[in-house]
């Protein structure tokens, strides 16, 4: 079916329903970063692949909203398809609901599919289409047009044991239930996948990057459930939930069971799909707060901590082996930036309990540096020459643990601009890593300390600072980030960071520094309780793209400090010409 | 009327309207910092003098909720009174709401003078009580009670000239018409005294320290509305309010006149008192939103700036002559803390266009400067000697603009560990007078700077690091701050500030640095356009109290360049003995 016919055939059914607009989200049920192949809607409805935008389609027109990083491929992929497309971020493009309003009539139907947009997003267009006489309805339209979804997975779902997890299934519903008391729910709702996956120990391969399975739980005082699919569950992971207390269901019962809730007082996120709202809202009183358990997996146990050391160690193997072969094969050899992701891959892959990347690996050569949301094409990348830089953004799923590193790699001669960009990039990295703060402090009120030298040259760089990483879990996990943003959650003791501030020149080159970091308690006073980050990574920069003359000696202190630590940590486990190489990198400026 | 008298007085109007308790805030119709006298109903009815803290009382017992500022002080001015003191901020001290709660029955009327308590706070009683079965009415019952309350003040309102105002009555309500007509709102409601003055280009003397008089403005997209005491209006302001386009109307026929609008869209600030809404809630529709000329009046045109600058100079002349006096007479005469606040006001009183002080003077020596809303009482405050130290935090309101500043003063030795403390605060307020920072910046993601250096000591201070500064207005102003909180709004040029990080040992000293700072354009890149805070006030800060070893190159440099420009301003209006002390204060380190 071509993206015309798939239009034309669901054009027939708005007709059927009398819907006058229909938006396709890219979402699953369960607000996942990576949708599951059966939730590829927008994808196989337009043609467009990008990770961000959704398409609104009327019974006339259509278009595809998308941000700058889709600029350039949004129009090739979306040729001939009749899907019109709109700059988000560009002066004169209309916002979506008000082009649905100036296209649809008074009094017309706008359909979503409740189930894959969340009930805060659903609130907001309804709020703002009510206010212009239309109304907003719940229909899944595509179900009819798109009749060879293919089947959801069957992948395993099995158990995170306890030595990793640090915390039992039982435990974790105890203080769930803590916190639902305090709050007066009789009931909780969880549909997050990654909450889902810490809370009963379990994990799976549901999607890509993220190990976690498709699931809902429900918690009230006295039972917990779990909605999966039970075919995946291994014997181990069916009898962790028996010993567990938590009552396994078939997924595809939820929403049935759902209709059975009556006079409880739910707690559930906002971020949860509207249909579950709409199930339950009726016979039931609503607490609509972040799920408790969402914070309570944002802190690291000391096995989940034990588990980030670990994976730390042999990820920096897996990335000093890897830029040794880059550093040494690169002008030798016809590369191009998607085999050397790939490459990278296998140097993770040899090591222990790798399950495969942790999110799309960035890898940027020159100008495409400064993409930063950049993915190489499997076919047809940039290659990769001995001059200029790379960076490359990469992570490992292993077991124990996630990882998700940065490095800025020169392949050649790099200019004077470039070495003071990665420098001042670099100061900001370091004065994260040296700051204490004390208890309370959010993510806000650090972020500048990682821009100040780049704003002291009228620089900054256009991302977050900070994201939270998961424990064999997703690289991207709330509520703590580092950020511009007023985000309301402070930084506790156990919370794993990334450390990741970059500069961007469009065209010439991208510098992005990334580590992990940990909260840790630095001191008592009397005062309060003070905290400062403890860096987890383990692999050194090259500090031949390092101005040492802009460095402050502390600064000097801090890198040849960590490069000394990475030194102890990796030398016994690498050989020959690699530690050679490497012992060359780790020394003292 | 003993305070026992006051409340059976009450109670018996209590009863009279089946009334189970009475709140009385501490506040006035405009939800002012500073109360004009016949509004202070909570002083009145309690005896407690403090400036924070409000009164409940029930039809057998009675409460003060304050905080620990008044802990010594509030159990003195109570004894005898009948009044339980509640102390905010310990440990099972109930919230107040749930102690009206469980001292009054199921569907009790509990009463607050909504003129006398914002919308805001209105709301949020409202809400909790409903939710346990009580209700919430209005009711002045003081009315009744307080029978003497005098009369409203007299004193004269005056125009504030175009010369110093930098823009026309006309140009501001054509700007506030702009933005209502974005919001579309139709009329606009004004009720805080310092946005009322800055709209009409008016000062007046109802309160203490801040030049505003009591009034209210409402804006239609084609009328202007001052409702003010028409008395107290010279003829050149009557003038301005013609040519201006604006009607003027009796301050008591305000309420009357709100029950005339009908079928309005008004643009209200929720911090207006309730009343207001109350009146016009069921014929017109509202905007709670701040009001748009809190946001202009934040930013200082040219002329606004021009005066700090005029007042800058004499104050700082004001302040050197007045720390020339201190250290040169104590140890020599008796002082105490009273005596030296009106001795600081004296020198500035020398000074052309005083107006007055711009808040109570702190003048805290050793241990009280620790305290941070300290107030030395007129008769019995510390004796001051020729050891320790004091810190002094005042600002004068002169006809061209507001000033605020504190010094922290060694009156004799001080250790090592004072020092390093005054430091360490010196460290922070010179780090956030170098910051550069793009346009967006919000001022939580700066105050980290200013703490840093006491942060690395396992160190804090209590308080905001900067509030904004009326011109010839409020010495605290908003939106903007640089604070913890997590407060939207961005820094923008011309913005004025203040910068005062401290450090205070209870019992023995306080430190506290204080300038006021300008947002000023340092440079536009391609990035984005830069800002940089352009230091205000002129006054030498005592370097013999600063351990120069801890101060880097950088910010020796800051501080001997500031000492320089105050050198350059100043000593041309110095003589003799003072301008020869000052010149040695301000010598290079």
């Amino acid at each position: 079916m071509t993206t015309r016919e798939k239009l034309a055939s669901l054009r027939e059914e708005m007709k059927t329903n009398d819907i006058e607009a229909f938006i396709v989200y890219s979402a699953d049920p369960h607000m996942s970063e990576y949708l599951p192949d059966e939730w590829q809607e927008r994808t196989w409805l337009s043609g467009f692949t990008g990770s961000a935008g959704f398409v609104v389609i009327t019974l006339d027109k259509a278009g595809l909203w998308t941000d700058g990083r889709y600029f350039t491929q949004a129009p090739i992929e979306l040729k001939d398809s009749g899907i019109e497309l709109f700059k988000e971020g560009v002066e004169g493009t209309p916002h979506y609901i008000d082009w649905i309003i100036s296209e649809t009539s008074n009094n017309a139907k706008i359909a979503v599919n409740a189930l894959a947009t969340s009930h805060n997003n659903w609130e907001e267009v309804e709020t703002k289409l009510n206010l212009n006489n239309r109304q907003l309805i719940d229909k899944a339209l595509l179900e009819k047009v798109w009749t060879d979804r293919g089947s959801v997975s069957k992948n395993p779902v099995f158990v995170h044991p306890i030595e990793r997890a640090g915390q039992t299934v039982t435990d974790k519903i105890t203080a769930i239930r803590n916190e639902m008391k305090k709050e007066k729910a009789t009931a909780h709702i969880i549909s997050s996948l990654d909450d889902v996956a810490w809370t009963v120990n379990l994990r799976g391969s549901d999607v890509a990057c993220n190990p976690v399975f498709l699931g809902y739980i429900y918690i009230s005082l006295d039972e917990a459930i779990l909605f999966v699919d039970l075919d995946k569950l291994d014997e181990e992971a069916k009898a962790l939930m028996k010993e567990s207390g938590v009552e396994i269901r078939e997924y595809s019962d939820f929403f049935n069971f759902l209709t059975t809730i009556n006079k409880e007082t739910i707690w559930i996120a906002k971020n949860s799909n509207h249909s579950v709202f709409e199930k339950v809202k009726a016979k039931n009183s609503l607490i609509k707060k972040p799920a408790p358990g969402h914070l309570m997996k944002a802190v690291k146990n000391s096995s989940e901590l034990k588990g980030f050391e670990t994976v730390m160690l042999r990820d920096g193997i897996a990335m000093v082996n890897f830029l040794y072969w880059l550093t040494h094969n690169v002008g030798k050899k016809e590369l191009d930036e998607y085999e050397i992701g790939q490459k990278l891959l296998e140097f993770r892959q040899a090591e222990e309990n790798l399950v495969g990347n942790s999110f799309a690996s960035i890898v940027g050569y020159k100008g495409n540096g400064a993409i930063i949301h950049y993915s190489a094409p499997s076919s047809g990348s940039a290659k990769v020459l001995a001059e200029g830089s790379i960076l490359i953004d990469s992570g490992g799923q292993y077991l124990e643990g996630t990882t998700d590193i940065t490095r800025t790699i020169p392949l050649g001669q790099v200019d004077h601009e470039f070495k003071v960009d990665a420098t001042l990039a670099l100061k900001g990295l370091i004065k994260l890593s040296m700051v204490k703060f004390p208890k309370g402090t959010k993510g806000v009120q650090l972020d500048s300390l990682a821009r100040m030298a780049l704003w002291e040259e009228g620089k900054d760089y256009n991302h977050g600072t900070g994201h939270g990483v998961g424990s064999f879990m997703n690289v991207h996990e709330g509520p703590q980030s580092i950020r511009k943003d007023l985000h309301p959650t402070a930084l506790e003791e156990g919370m794993v960071l990334s450390n990741e501030p970059g500069y961007y020149v469009e065209g010439k080159y991208g510098i992005r520094h990334e580590n992990l970091i940990v909260v840790k308690e630095w001191k008592k006073t009397e005062w309060n309780t003070f905290y400062e980050f403890k860096t987890l990574t383990l692999c050194p920069f090259f500090t031949n793209i390092i101005k040492e003359s802009l460095l402050t000696n502390e600064e000097k202190k801090w890198l040849n400090d960590y490069h000394h630590h990475c030194k102890e940590k990796l030398s016994p486990f690498l050989e020959g010409k690699v530690k050679k190489w490497f012992l060359n990198l780790v020394a003292p400026i």
